[in-house]
């Protein structure tokens, strides 16, 4: 237990070493990982939720800087404000509420389809997007194909089977997730919105429906967490180009 | 408020004569509702779970005394000794957990579907079917159509059109309801199930899914409630016939 | 697998053609499925939660375009000021939240009564009468019948017997759904009101009563859930005129 | 804070007689409340569940030793095989799961209804009855008067009225409590049980149920809680008769 | 079945006959109960969400018209601003959130005690302690006695004890009523409240907590229902004197 | 509507043949997906719970006289008496809970590293194990590395890395999918199991923590759904491989 | 029971005399608990919440006056400006929500470490770390260590190992107390906060991932409760050093 | 990334040391922390629910082999057979659930009192108990002092004082842990219990009662979780003398 051998840094280091990591950048409150793009594939996303137009704009600075892709979520109009300040060409999605300023790079191999059951689950599936646009993949929309009309889902099945994985973005009942999961033999990710009302409870109806899915295949994300599923997809899209 | 001019006898008649009810029969126990049948178009019908087997013999004895139709839900064997004592031309259905003794009567008109998603949710689609033809009704089954192969429930769209109303018997994500109310035209009565486990937390997930339902024309029933969906459908099919 | 061969317009036609659907009109941000009316008895209804005024105006502008009735839900001014741009002559019913313009049409045969327990419920109530009457019916209203003065209902139990189906507005404790559901033999379709407060759950308490309800003959839809009551009614209505 | 300066045992009588209390006898797994019936107005009850037969058997000795009535609640045939051999004259109520000896005495003035909505409620109502009856108490019983035949509950709304407070016992919905309260002008104590299935949620439903009842003079205890129903009405009674 | 027989209107004297009741008064968005007060010992009260200001001054126009005492809860200056106009002589309490108007008479004999765990909790114990007063009572406070200072609650023991019935009023973990309860044998009658954070979920805890509690004579109503305590206690006082 | 003109028999044809599909075969009791494996890339899976044993044995046979690949989870000694006479080759894996028949086949590329938290998970993760090998993929097992002694796990970092997807199972407050995230690039399917108390509420305790991971790149499947995890991740390799 | 033989004063003054503690002062709407710092070691703390400025600053008067130190949770400018007049010297924390007035006196000995795992957790991280402060310890800040990148949370092994106490603060999954707490001997109290959406439920994903922490030492407060994680802290501290 | 340059065993070695830890013992179902005693102040223990006996019986042997203290909890008859085959000098706790074998040491410092609400807490409270023992803790047993009988533990109030810290356990309405909470200075450990029945949820209305506790100085563990409360108290206890 006698670590007092060490001084404060020296374990830092130490830690940092034998982790294989590059150190943090402590901007006192926050620790920005320099690392996570060596590690998870993408640097750290910001999350906007909770944080001040302030606080947003000098981590975006700080990624910005080290001449990565920037990434904030759950965003809107005021931190955009601060945010433009000091990364004059990102841009702002509305809809998405999503603040980015992507590199120019190839895009990556593998195309996401992104299914949304109805227009009030566009701004969810927009964030989703966008994400994995900014992370460099080539990303199709099917919005509006709720499982009340099947026939406009059905209509598109060659496209949901052409897709290397696909997002669901669905509220209410949530159904769509297991109609496409028994569609497809590609890999779907289930987000749950909180578009509904009464017994929806905030998107409680759609996230049990999804996990009790009778489809294979099927895995699911956060309420709302279009981010996450982008990140999971991007994730699985870069295990099919390992090398990458 | 001085009511104490009556009799509580001549109390019980004058409510009854003003709610133009027959009395009711009084076993300690249970005070049968012989007027059920006139008020609401079936007889009492005898919930099985937490009545001792010699209460449900009792009751089941008054009511075929009456020369009405038998159907007790939610029952087992033990009930099924001492009914079976009292009215021997009783039928057990160990599956759908009933013993019922129908009237030999022209089965009304109209025609019930009743559709389950998986094979494990038969024993709730058999309390429906038995309860409607007890009812006097024709019953149509279509089972294991659960939303994973799609091409099973598609390939049945004519009889799910020609029915008059269906019942959707579904646990898991439930979403089978809502795939078939859009599809059809016709009153869709949605039973979730409690199959499944973990986060189906007993058929709560089906329960919501179907409750938030995205298609037009669907109304739910308690979880397992297989007679409850049964006797809704009887009421509408009676009022197609209003004058029977 | 190889259904490469046709080329994605094709499928698509031959998908519609197959489930026998007129094509929709895809406007971007929502697919419009001009089926529905014939697949399941009335157009397309908006769903106004959730979507901006600018997209509520365009579909209703399509919509009205085909000669159909329009029926926007959930909605409130904003939308309103939009749409009256584009169907002058739509109406805007502000308790009810409902845009609505409706069709010179022969009343259908059947009446909806709607009873709702106390004066708050009557929102919802007037979601499901406004509904209904759009879509062809004829509704009789009979509110603030709660159980704690039971003779205001009981005083009304011919209106109750008359109709051809009764959908019952309640919140709080949601008793009135059993004790119409008792004194009928029509169907009841219970509608639970996110009136009360505390241990109201936002509905909840309302919703478990009406599912948990003793009386045979109710179904349940979602809380706050007018619009889906009228169009169950609807749907059991025009079963009872199948030829329509 | 130097309260050693006084003894233990001591610290202990100062307490007591500064809160007027008789002392406790200290069992070790058990101390028993001697001053319950001074300070409550009964003496201590024993709450079976989760005693072992031997610990059930002690405490009722000792309460009988001291000429005080017994009432051993939520018990069964294993702890009666030991309490009935240090206690030879106590009874066993089977359905209401008690095990008691009252004292010869004259009955308390006032009467306790207790109506049950349905017969598988009846042993959370014997529980409650038995109770009252041991604690003096006169207790009328009307049972299965469940809202789905109203006709049998307003045929005894004298009886209803001419009771001094009422226990509604309801499981499923619990709507009787709503509809009673609305009839009379005594003091309604509602208790939900866990009759039922699905979304009763083990009496979650009546328990909502009745604490958002729209009838007012409704108080609620919990789930199958018979017991404490008895008690808080005998509470009540006593102070009819603040002198007894 | 055939009660065509009767016109409507006969059909509702009749009924309003067998009842025993004073016909009520229909504003079409409210029907009045105007037997409330000989069925239940107080007349309507106006519960104020949920309705608007112009509703609550016709309906409570109508009750001044017949010379019973007002009461209109959960309501606020909006509301208390059209009163005014037709009630002119009415008082508007803001913390309880009451508006009222009281006949002068004698106050009813018995004490009802409210006792308060923390100041946010007044808000709510003044709701029971308004109402208690304007249907006759004499009310005693005793606010901000909390069990985590539990020597401010055993000072006032003889206040407690001297009491007729006590109200507890408590948010958080609500453990004033099993504390009180405990202390004393008049009834308490307990009130959870919403004060609190977190894992108090808007008042479940407290609601959970007092209906679990281990000491008897205890009985709970709605969260924040400060009305429902006072309109119980008032019929248990009644009972008291039941010539009244 | 009139698609009587064709007969059902050709209208299920007509519709196979437009959605590709093979026929399926109807057992009465369960309808064997044909087309399951050609559209998803494994074949039917026989989920035991709720099954008989003989409906189990019979639709076993089918699949296994298909010349398919079996697999039965939740199932147990009792089916597995009757899979045995009927498919003598069969293996049961009495902790996984699985009855299964591999083809003999190559091994997919890409392997699946299955992580549990503690010893009490290893059924849930041996489901997910086996499951996946039958599917054909090489499993690597890394048991009892839940976060109270995180050096046990951050040893494994290396073979964490090397996996093409990993797989968490743990209970309790499941924190391992987010330690595991956010060490790693490649997907990370978090099971969720019930093993815990208390708190733990069968699972959702586990369950919440998964979908509120703070690490990129976690999806969750179904409390205890080990199988549902082994099928996503199968999936997602499959996707690496396309062509296979 | 006799206790009338004493007056009310005199039973307070006894009462208070047996329990040893100092009499509180009754403002009315408030009785200050002066004994509290004899007690429990710390005076009454004001929570702010559903208090109004006028008695949050009558309350901070008084206990200034008293020459204690000040602590006002929960609370914002509106009080702020209140107490301000009253107590001149006070301190506002806007990121705390916390008006305080600290004593100058010398530090207690022992130091708690505050391991905030996002940024958006710094405001109950910030509550916990000032009232500790206030209540006379030293405080480390170690934020934004979320274990989604883990080196940054090894790095600082020494500072965690170094501390007496750790208070841990996490919304979301909340994982970093099982992190942190299999890594220290020293006691971990852990904070969840609100912090999340959708299926954080308002903080309860986190709550119960602490409560099922598989690490050994971790112990729980309420949601977002950083006060009384410090006051726990606290009263651990003081045990270190009894006789302070 | 490119760690592949060091051998699996060389990582784990190299990892071991930077974390300061002994590596641990793999038996394939279980991996034993070895270091466990060094890291956190007490070795691994055997959570024993969900182990088959045969794998509690083989780490048992492994802990104690290495000649350090035994504690197995949540354990039965079943695992006691096969621990008592391999550690013939174990004892087994039956009401505790516990086997342990403790080492002959002098006993730490600092008293341990453990207050149990009612005698059906006992086996939580005595798993508690059992468990500080085992780690070298005096402990002190006051049982049977709930809230209901006040002068039961206000009798105690001198032992109450002179512990170091307390853990209060109770099930119910859990409100013993404030009130205890109220009285003293030391820390309070509460551990809510599945002690009740209908609301009391399996001991959630304890555990969220606990939670929002009112007074200060009160953290909370998992429902039933006794052991879990004596590791916190003893973390606190070795604080009190760091250098044991």
């Amino acid at each position: 237990m006698a670590s007092g051998l060490v001084t404060p840094a020296e374990a830092r280091a130490r830690a940092e070493n034998l982790l294989g990591v590059v150190p943090d950048t402590n901007l006192g409150f926050a620790r920005i990982d320099n690392d996570r793009e060596a590690r998870q594939g993408f640097p750290e996303v910001i999350f906007g939720q909770g944080k001040t137009p302030a606080q947003v704009a000098a981590i975006a600075a700080h990624i910005v800087g080290r001449g990565q892709p920037l990434l904030v979520t759950r965003t809107g109009a005021e931190a955009w404000n601060e945010v433009a300040k000091v990364v004059p060409d990102a841009v702002f999605h509305q809809t998405a509420r999503i603040i980015e300023r992507r590199l120019s790079q190839q895009a990556l191999q593998g195309a996401i389809l992104i299914a949304a059951a109805g227009t009030s689950d566009i701004p969810v599936a927009e964030e989703a997007a966008i994400s994995a646009e900014v992370m460099g993949h080539v990303v199709e929309r099917l919005y509006d194909v709720g499982v009340a009309g099947l026939h406009r889902l059905l209509a598109e099945r060659d496209r949901l089977r052409a897709a290397d994985i696909i997002i669901v973005v669905a509220g209410m009942e949530g159904a769509l997730a297991s109609v496409v999961g028994g569609l497809v033999r590609v890999p779907v990710v289930a987000v749950p919105t909180s578009v509904g009302y009464g017994a929806s409870f905030g998107g409680l109806a759609a996230l049990l429906a999804m996990l009790n899915s009778c489809a294979a295949g099927v895995a699911v994300v956060n309420i709302d967490n279009g981010y996450g599923a982008a990140a999971f997809a991007s994730a699985v899209l870069r295990q099919r180009h390992p090398h990458r």
